[in-house]
């Protein structure tokens, strides 16, 4: 198949009415989209080899692709818009009309249409690049991560830890409803949020940095996907794609992160840097740990 | 340098006032951006040993990348908005600072500045994806591919071939300007266009096809870059980054068509295709002529 065909046959794919607020669907030099405000903006390159194996099925990776990418509108509390897919393939397009059904069913999924997009052939692992757009929660606003101060709690939504060995990398679902609770709930209480893709320490680490404080943790309280991992581990392992966010809050009664589906992993502090306190007493400073970590101690240890 | 500290280097160099519009700059999970109404949206690759050569320089490269992906934006008689750009580079990231800070540097020049990014490394050939954010034009609205109709002018701004060859494809301008002038000019007879990426003759079949009519483009008058090397060669060149248009005028004054830089090439007909007609009498159908155009006859013939 050629690429022209291929972007013929998407095109095709997308007849009759094109979502709403979209006026012009994919298949001319741009699309043309009627958002109703402020518009969040975000960029996101799922990379064979790396977030997916060459054995993952188009469908998972698709998925993926554009989960991952709307996560970073769940962190500002938004709400998906549409999307836009750049599409990097090995000659002969051997996966190009599967890896397209993929991310175009998973974007009308996950309310995020695909309206534009382009093909290429190239050597080396495969990607998909996704741009998605959204809209900042209507009252709140988009909650950035610089904003926690000191003496706040911070929390976590779901699980942490073995996200890729567990497989729960290819299923997530982006935390945009709960974001958008977080947001109706707390309004400017919720003062800094930010997903967990590359770990929880390192993403700590810039909630920290950005907001201008100190994070501490209580590994005890950490929610771990697989518990015999051990907590240390955990921090470091990434791609949870959960939400790690600071309320102004001296304490916040348990029903409630409950029904939200977060829990109370520690406070700020005035300072820098995030420090994991463990079961065994250690203070673990964690803001490098994920990631992308150059050469930090073993985590694992 | 990692990853991330490459990142925080670029958000540093984005210090001071944001742009006109954008609300959160790069450095969160999104930029918030606030478009005055309707939004164009266009992604381009560009990717190494495809569309610029290993020894191509950074500067040259960023430029091409943020230009070819604003190309889209003229194309539809729009002006860009602003820009996310997703570099994907081999590990070391050699040349990282060099491409960020290019194609920083050409987005501001070109009106469309990033405001979001990613970066990350793998194998093969190096790429830059920029989605670019535009702004349809305030009166005649979005200039789509579909809306030829039969018995008018078609039209090319500047000159065709060779792009690749004299390098023409890397210092290319944007045809921002001359498509907002077309707009203001010709209204709603600015009937369809389209840019030229792969070829006069692919992307003309491209108009001809969404547009529903038969093109016929008169050989001795397309404007060439290298006339030693022939129009049927030049027309399946690509790379021009020219628009292609056509209006809905029975004839036009030279004048007219010297002041804004555009020929008058041919007309649509009913029908379907693109035919060049040759001044040695031929009568070539050049609709599948360019990149990606599988197998057809030899065009340099």
């Amino acid at each position: 198949m050629r690429e022209d065909e291929l972007l013929q046959r998407i095109r095709r794919d997308h007849g009759g009415e094109p979502p709403a607020g979209v006026i012009i669907p994919p298949g001319d030099d741009c699309a043309l989209v009627r958002p109703s405000g402020d518009v969040l903006l975000s960029v996101d390159q799922l990379i064979e080899g790396r977030h997916f194996d060459a054995e993952t099925d188009a469908d998972a990776v698709g998925r993926k692709a554009m989960a991952r990418a709307i996560s970073d509108i769940a962190a500002m509390a938004g709400a998906p818009l549409c999307s836009l897919v750049a599409a990097r393939l090995r000659p002969g397009l051997a996966r190009g009309e599967a890896l397209s059904d993929a991310v175009k069913r998973w974007g009308e999924r996950f309310a995020c249409p695909v309206v534009g997009g382009d093909i290429a052939t190239a050597e080396g692992p495969e990607a998909l690049t996704v741009t998605v757009l959204g809209t900042p929660h209507p009252s709140r606003g988009a909650v950035r991560r610089d904003g926690a101060g000191d003496g706040q709690l911070v929390c976590v939504t779901g699980s942490i830890g073995a996200s890729f060995e567990s497989g729960y990398h290819l299923s997530f679902v982006p935390r945009i409803d709960t974001g958008c609770a977080l947001a109706d709930r707390f309004g400017a209480s919720l003062t800094a949020m930010i997903d967990i893709s590359d770990g929880l320490g390192i993403d700590a680490g810039r909630l920290a940095r950005a907001s201008g404080v100190r994070i501490e943790l209580d590994g005890k309280a950490i929610p771990l996907r697989d518990p015999t991992r051990g907590v240390r581990r955990a921090v470091a392992d990434g791609e949870d794609y959960e939400l790690l966010f600071a309320i102004d809050f001296p304490s916040l009664d348990a029903s409630v992160a409950r029904e939200l589906g977060f829990t109370v992993i520690g406070r700020t502090r005035p300072g820098s840097g995030c420090v994991l306190h463990t079961s065994d007493g250690d203070a673990v400073e964690i803001g490098a740990y994920g990631w992308d970590h150059g050469d930090p101690e073993d985590p694992s240890a």
